[in-house]
């Protein structure tokens, strides 16, 4: 069983004379309204970043300059996404331990999150991340 | 009287040896939770976009690459704010009419809007707004 229930979505490209236009309502494609976003950039190549999980929080990972690798390491199994283009966005649900490796200069990337900011919310000890999905285990809360 | 109530936020920056973080919380910074976003971008320098007005759509213009100029005219005067770094965002109240111009290669607009996507609250007519904006002088709405 896995709970890497992780959604790569493709946006759709409106193209004319004038550019391109990509349009994404929130609730519908990502399901959830986002209450906040940070930008991360200014990234030497090769820096990692992330190597934290979130309780209760959902993610949506929009990298809009740059090829950024996503690891998602659900604890069981670890998961790699590429985003390489502007028009993908990657849904990352609560309970993930993520892994961010920006691999060009000027990279950008930019996520949306569902909750506002908690410090509480981040687990950033990878034991005690593997200890919670346990109990949840136990319990059958997954 | 002026109806052009449009900010300029400009946001803090983070920074540390794995780069720049810029968080955006957006009910307290912006007024609004977004419900929807479009993104433009692989637009011709001095292309024009925009062009029109929302009825009751507050937008918040996010210049993630390039320069972009933003014209605003809100039925009386001429504004014009420039977008060049991605850690400012334009917060654009209803009823301005804004003309967006690309001025370099490889620009790309992120706008978060209030309200899902409506045609019925675009105004694409500028006489129509102009006359909208007067019968909101003479009712008094303004």
């Amino acid at each position: 069983m896995s709970n890497a229930n992780y959604r790569l979505i493709s946006l759709p490209v409106i193209q004319d004379i004038r550019g391109s236009l990509t349009p994404l309502d929130f609730q519908s494609q990502l399901g959830f309204l986002p209450k906040r976003l940070f930008m991360i950039s200014d990234v030497a190549p090769g820096t990692i970043r992330g190597e934290h999980a979130h309780r209760e929080c959902i993610q949506a990972l929009h990298g809009v300059q740059g090829r950024i690798k996503i690891i998602i390491d659900d604890g069981r199994q670890i998961h790699e996404v590429m985003l390489e283009n502007a028009n993908s966005i990657l849904v990352l649900p609560a309970m993930n331990w993520a892994t961010i490796k920006f691999l060009d200069e000027h990279s950008r990337l930019v996520v949306y999150a569902s909750e506002t900011y908690s410090e509480s919310d981040y687990l950033r000890n990878y034991s005690e991340f593997i200890n919670l999905l346990n109990i949840g285990v136990s319990s059958g809360v997954q």
